[in-house]
């Protein structure tokens, strides 16, 4: 089974704010080869690829289950909303690829650690 | 020395996303109350309190040194000019209280563990 991971962002005017999740694709790709084939990105809107197309070429590439992660901080209408709807019209479209969403980086509870371990304190 | 933190989101037009933030202070609040007498959060717009506004409340609280932690992913204008004119604005008011800008969240190299942890991978 080919699995491939699709990091989603929100997508920026600012070339510099699209490469550094562009950058993060690549540390991800580095870290979890034995767990994904794939590992790329893509954006809501106004950078390039769209969701949908970042999907497409997934599918092309050979992936047959694919991971979405939505790189936001909170549960705006893009996570609750935008971003569920896209995925569903994707996963209708590759009926034959198993397409998952999972929730969004700000969301889970270990956040809290994450924001400890910046911060330098152990919990 | 009393020191307190700071933790500011974006702000957003839905009650339920600030509420992610403040909810998230809380935890922080319970985790590092021994590093910080003070932990709340401020939004850098369409919520309250401001950034300003929270910094006035932290230093009539009695915080003598302030961490402020943009909970940001990307450095967008918001982080690279946004905040920092504000904080600066800030520190010129309280000349007296060491105001620390700390790097937005999403700019450390630990994010990558961090998803890593959430796909439940450990690297």
């Amino acid at each position: 089974m080919k699995r491939a991971l699709l990091l989603v962002a929100h997508g920026s005017r600012r070339a510099a704010s699209n490469e550094e999740v562009n950058a993060l694709t690549e540390l991800l790709a580095n870290s979890l080869d034995k767990d994904y084939t794939f590992i790329k990105s893509a954006f809501l809107e106004l950078a390039d690829p769209s969701i949908p197309k970042g999907i497409t070429r997934l599918v092309e590439m050979g992936a047959e289950e694919i991971d979405v992660l939505p790189y936001f901080l909170s549960a705006g209408r893009h996570v609750s909303e935008d971003i569920p709807t896209i995925i569903t019209e994707s996963a209708l479209q590759y009926s034959n690829v198993i397409i998952n969403l999972k929730e969004y980086i700000g969301g889970s509870s270990k956040m809290v650690d994450y924001i400890c371990a910046l911060l330098g304190k152990d919990v």
